[in-house]
């Protein structure tokens, strides 16, 4: 099997990927939408993306991604988030790392480096490789990027929180059949915005035992103040109930995106804490 | 009044306190932190953040820093966020933005730039200082920057969306009372994650004909997995509809946080479009 990830070596979707599919090959993608467009033209057979983090949220970028691709979700997988503090040396006078790290370590980078400049970067694993020695310039991200580069590994985990998880999910070409418990991602958005409109659509899983395991509100780009929504349902799209609320959900809405049924993880037990 | 925003100067931070605020003294804060941390130490007499954007969603930060401060909601203002590229020269090598803006301008960066290297910065505004002429550097902000800094406008509106709007919140000290129609921010933490806790939570506002014009999911970052909620409920917190629902809300939450009532904005008129 050919993954593609967001590059380059030592990104934590590298990581992702590493441990999720062992013995296959990984293919960097230069973005996201790089990485869809692979499988799109059969240059891999699917893509890992991050979805969303434990701390810092969604990403908004993959969760609008998902609506402009044919691709289906085939796959879930939760990585543990260990961002280390990586320099040639414990002198830190720079701090470079892509947001969302820099934003599950705000508290530490204030407390520890309250005098270091802190500079966002579209991507860590690339600056891994043009910092220099001797200059106080540091990264953080995953420790991996400490033998990828020769740096130090200056401090260990510098996340705020304890639990630090990014839930990734596999994007691909066919859809799969049921392995064990699935859970189906669906977005739509409600014709009405009236009150009640919302909770008329979530009560057709509710009143059914469907449990929603993710509730995430999109802004609608062309209808600025309305919303679209991401659920994960748990079940599989062909179970009885789920297609009878997926019945009841076409009558509330001007679209519905399904994103494929998969087997559903839990970010009880993620991989590598 | 003392009203204090993300600096430095030239910012929409600064944009959306000066079209807001005429004639106030304005205060630039490093972070959205410090602004909030110079009301509570009466460097300021409020502040003014951004929210969300209609195209990019919400500032998580900013929804997390409303469960830190005692600071309420007084007042909140849409406004139009026009995105344009300014440089010395004609000839873009290099593109310096916040991470927002160039995700609003993702797209048209790609099409009309695509050997550009683009680089994400923590400031827009500090950035327009510190790019010189004939390097090739530009920078994605507010065409006020232009002026500032002596700038030129290569690009009036960069933006993917033609509607670009992003929602400001003023907090402060004091309640306020009633001046035409109020909405009230709400965040709460659902006891239970059983099937239909969120829908018993929503339907105690849907079954009194009050609409919600926000919900958004924050993950509560304690506990992976699971979803903190922040909801604008149209209506005072003392309308009797609105009391009763919060009644109903307090017996199915572990937390429930109001964030003030006040005036409500309109996403379809906003300032400056």
């Amino acid at each position: 099997m050919r993954i593609a990830y967001l590059g380059p070596e030592g990104t934590w979707s590298w990581h992702a990927a590493r441990i999720s599919y062992p013995g296959s090959s990984l293919v960097a993608a230069k973005s996201f939408t790089d990485a869809i467009m692979m499988v799109e033209s059969d240059q891999a057979d699917c893509c890992m993306l991050p979805v969303e983090n434990s701390v810092e949220g969604p990403v908004p970028e993959v969760l609008d991604l998902l609506l402009s691709t044919p691709l289906l979700i085939i796959a879930e997988k939760m990585i543990c988030i260990k961002n280390s503090l990586l320099s040639y040396s414990d002198h830190v006078k720079r701090i470079y790392s892509h947001h969302q790290a820099l934003a599950q370590c705000r508290g530490k980078i204030r407390r520890y480096f309250p005098n270091a400049e802190v500079v966002e970067v579209n991507s860590t694993a690339s600056m891994a490789s043009s910092i220099s020695a001797g200059s106080g310039d540091a990264i953080i991200g995953s420790r991996d990027l400490a033998s990828l580069y020769g740096l130090k590994v200056i401090i260990e985990n510098l996340n705020d929180y304890p639990v630090n998880v990014t839930r990734f999910i596999t994007l691909g070409n066919a859809k799969i059949g049921r392995i064990g418990e699935n859970k189906t991602t669906i977005s739509f958005l409600l014709t009405s915005d009236a009150p009640g409109s919302l909770v008329e659509a979530l009560s057709l899983f509710a009143r059914r035992g469907i449990n929603l395991s993710m509730v995430i509100s999109r802004p609608e780009k062309s209808d600025p103040g309305s919303y679209r929504f991401f659920i994960d349902a748990e079940g599989d799209i062909s179970d009885p109930p789920m297609a009878e609320a997926m019945n009841g959900l076409k009558q509330l809405c001007r679209d519905i995106t399904i994103k494929g049924s998969y087997p559903k993880a839990s970010w009880k037990k993620p991989d590598g804490c």
